[in-house]
């Protein structure tokens, strides 16, 4: 619960949706939760976008109205009792409910389009497969039948990756296909089913002892800020990354084997760590999308349990150019990797200055004053460590030298705390502010540490270029070679065209500016347009010919997953890198 | 120099070959350089092998002869005046020399044949391409003659890799395609042609504040065995590993961005650290071993070079149980990793002990009688860092903790600099042993930990089958989910039917005993037979597809490699996988 307003409070929805609504599809997360923004977030958005109580006093397009639409199902009867006699009966839906709740992911995009009872590119039947042979079995017959396949996983897609743009079949992953397949200790290994959610994971990994008679506890070490509504499977496909990625390593540096089911056969990795046997068939699966198949197994490397070596620390910065140095020092020294590594630029800054309450701490607020620590220039970086306890140490040491060398100040373990706080909560806000018009999306990229500050400023000054318009800023996932830059935009905005058009500008910019335009987010059907762009023709006609070879009938996610089966007139060719 | 002998001394070869004879192309490396047997040694194989001082009377099959042979050219006069125009007429070789001495590689069966004069599979005629314009010029007219394209790099394979098993021209480019295209600091990056040699490339980052005005002096990082005579083109095709890759990764962990030329056209990869844009192109290429395409510029991930950081150790444990045991702890202590990390088993340690003359140190060969460490069960450990100081004090610590847990004793880092000094001139110690008719080869798999003893006894129950044969075990290169175990076997040896059955049967039971059949050696033409059983068919057939696709007239190193086009008789399923 959150603290009382001193003054006017808005009716911030704190309800449980009614069963079968859009919004209980469109809200975030866990039903019974809820988060509202404080008091002070509340003034600062009023202030910013130039609102008042006024404007607080009637929420809108909440979207409790009951799901019914009218999308005739194209599949037969005889589909359906095929469909029937694999997964049985209970298995197969194809109400109305059912259908759009497994159609849209969390892009801004989704979730103006469920409170607008737009309902589009819903598949015909949800079907809930509950072991691989399932699932060999279906897409042998949609493929047989030239029925399209989707797979939903979490739901926390932000690129219409799970969208079923041509009707077809949808597989919730999530009800049936989530269980262990097995624990390797030896190896520090697990391999479960693709629909196994992040939390599942991680208690299974931190119950080893007790579950499997393991010697201690492990950590699965992937964290996306959805990780709570996403899946091992979601993770894998779309080459997602964790906020801990900087010491644990994005999700294809953590799988180890695969498995796949495609319309040509099974297609099965193997799990050594390294190996030199031509082509690496993991990093051809990974990052498909379900384009050329379903993932069914994964095999993951995990990691002892230490968050008692969680070393702390947040620092502020005189400037991003300082900042900037500092990070890059810092990924270059050698010195092992921090794991959560977060620093945010100036506007971001200031932004959690005042949801913290940093600035209102007697002492912090004026120390930073007087060392001349600038509204709009200070930066403030914060993280922690994971790893064995004197490698962990070490490396808050080296970082504390890094940053004293550029003149930043240490500002304790707090603001992390504050952070971590927020860390997998934050997207409930989204739901609370859209109520009053306020919509939250976010787009990110990776960029070299030579481009850094021409596209943090490309792409910003395109973001602000909207009036009225919240840019927050920040790396999260650091390298020796670069980062990532996430973006964070806030706006009064309700409209379809608009999002989209600012989407839009927003992924030209960043093509434009030279970063690559997906760090972990993957592609999706919304990114598609950017990928030719990015990769280059000669490259894209690769995951052609993969797509043909695999799924000659185009049955699986398609619709324009990884610009595989893109329209022409769809490309958006930004900036030709090559 | 070596030690003088104190009885009768082999007549040692150590002057150079004559020019133009065969000799001059097996002999490893440095024309001028020569590595002999210590006298230790040399008793040592008379023992083992029941060899007498007469055996070692008069050398054999040395190759002092002129290259000379008769396979007819069947490129037309148009064929090489069009490359004569591509590359300039002194670039285009079609003598008997220049062709043998790109056809072949290091493996002993490469070795064998040119001992006794067998030429097969030559090129028509030898290319010294010296930029990318020039060798697309010459893909496509070769596309449109159907003329096989070989590439020839530091000629250290040992999978028959360079071999032009169709004839045709083969590119050699140690001469003119090995220059810097850029240096990056900020990224720390270094961009290359492909044919730049190992120390070129070393020698350069090195002096990068002097050739680059850089900071600091960076490395690497990659130092397989044949360092000196190989190339980062090479590296890279064949997903190579350096003795520091525990450190600091196999070739595709460093490697950020490729451009390779094939016959559909060129394919750059982008230089980004992560990204969630689809397949990983980069991983699709690498491995590729000229079957899609000629690698022709490589960047790479640079290093801070940091030599005062090796702090080296090494350690006697009483099994090969408990020092594999250790191994794996060390591993997984996510403490960082060692640089150096080698482990060598019972045989190979009493070895390495006589050569290193440990035993011989009075007071440490006592000690570890006395401690009860012995021949044939004892195994030794040694290794050493790299990174920042205190991370390398650090893993130096822990690895002595877990060293002491499993009772293991310190050894000082005397054994290291043994290694050291031979680590890149051991080879030249295969020819001096084989003018006496005592062959040295190697190979090397992937194998997860819980599986290690099971490979190990396996592989090594099949090598000392034979009578009178050394194996020589280690792991050197680490993770945490496994290693690689390296075979070294040393035999009486002189007939190649003789050397092609007792190398196909070690592979098979690498296959056999379910290890990854190659860590970083690859896989060429001589263990594609093993290909499809290792990876599957399914997979397998992946490669083909994108054989197909980059290279529809199979002119690039056809013949077999990575199995994308070999007869279905020549193939082994020794343990059909899936």
């Amino acid at each position: 619960m959150s603290k009382p307003y001193k003054g006017f409070r808005p009716d911030w929805q704190e309800t449980r949706a009614p069963e079968g609504s859009y919004r209980s599809i469109l809200k975030w997360g866990d039903p019974d939760a809820f988060k509202v923004p404080k008091e002070s977030l509340y003034k600062m958005m009023k202030e910013f976008f130039g609102m008042t109580d006024d404007d607080f006093k009637t929420p809108r397009e909440m979207g409790y109205e009951p799901v019914e639409f009218d999308a005739p199902i194209q599949l037969t009867d005889a589909d359906l009792q095929a469909f029937a006699a694999i997964v049985g009966g209970d298995n197969v839906k194809t109400d109305c409910y059912s259908r759009l709740s497994v159609a849209y992911g969390k892009t801004m995009y989704d979730l103006l389009r469920l409170r607008k009872h737009i309902v589009e590119n819903v598949p015909d039947a949800v079907l809930y497969p509950s072991d691989a042979v399932e699932i060999e079995q279906i897409v042998a017959y949609c493929d047989a039948h030239k029925i399209p396949v989707y797979v939903y996983g979490g739901g926390s897609s932000v690129t219409r990756g799970v969208e079923c743009m041509k009707g077809g079949i949808s597989l919730d992953m999530r009800k049936n296909f989530n269980k262990v397949i097995r624990f390797n200790e030896i190896n520090q290994t697990i391999t479960v089913q693709a629909g196994m959610s992040g939390p599942d994971l991680e208690k299974t990994l931190n119950n080893a002892p007790e579950l499997f008679g393991a010697s201690r506890r492990y950590t699965c070490g992937h964290f996306p800020q959805s990780f709570e509504y996403s899946s091992v499977g979601g993770w894998t496909v779309t080459r997602g990354a964790g906020q801990n990625s900087t010491y644990y390593g994005k999700i294809e540096h953590i799988v180890l084997g695969q498995e796949y089911v495609t319309p040509r056969g099974k297609i099965v990795t193997d799990d050594y760590a390294a190996k030199a046997t031509g082509p690496d068939v993991n990093q051809i699966m990974m990052g498909s999308e379900g384009a050329y198949g379903i993932l069914t197994h994964v095999t993951l490397k995990v990691f002892r349990y230490m968050p008692e070596n969680h070393f702390k620390f947040s620092y502020m910065f005189h400037t991003w150019e300082d900042a900037q140095a500092a990070a890059r020092e810092i990924m270059q020294a050698e010195i092992g990797y921090p794991s959560v590594f977060r620093l945010s630029d100036p506007e971001e800054t200031d932004i959690m200055m005042r949801l913290y309450g940093i600035d209102d701490i007697p002492l912090a607020g004026n120390l930073l004053k007087l060392k001349g620590f600038e509204p709009m220039k200070r930066c403030l970086f914060l993280g922690f460590t994971d790893g064995e306890r004197a490698f962990c140490r070490n490396i808050k040491r080296k970082v504390a030298a890094i940053c004293r060398k550029y003149k930043a100040m240490y500002l304790t373990g707090i603001p992390v705390s504050a952070w971590e706080k927020g860390r997998f909560t934050d997207p409930y806000l989204r739901d609370s502010m859209q109520d009053f018009g306020i919509m939250t999306d976010t787009l990110e990229c990776t960029v070299n540490w030579d481009n850094m500050a021409k596209v943090h400023e490309t792409v910003r000054a395109y973001c602000k270029s909207r009036p009225q318009t919240i840019c927050m800023t920040h790396m999260s996932h650091a390298y020796p070679q670069g980062a990532n830059l996430y973006f964070i935009f806030i706006a009064k905005m309700t409209e379809l065209d608009d999002f989209i058009s600012y989407h839009r500008g927003i992924l030209d910019h960043i093509q434009k500016s030279g970063a690559a335009i997906s760090h972990h987010h993957g592609i999706g059907k919304m990114f598609a347009p950017w990928l030719e762009g990015f990769i280059g023709s000669n490259q894209l006609e690769i995951f052609k010919v993969l797509k043909q070879h695999f799924d000659p009938n185009n049955i699986m996610n398609p619709g324009g997953t990884i610009a595989v089966d893109l329209p022409e007139e769809e490309k958006r060719f930004i900036r030709p890198k090559w």
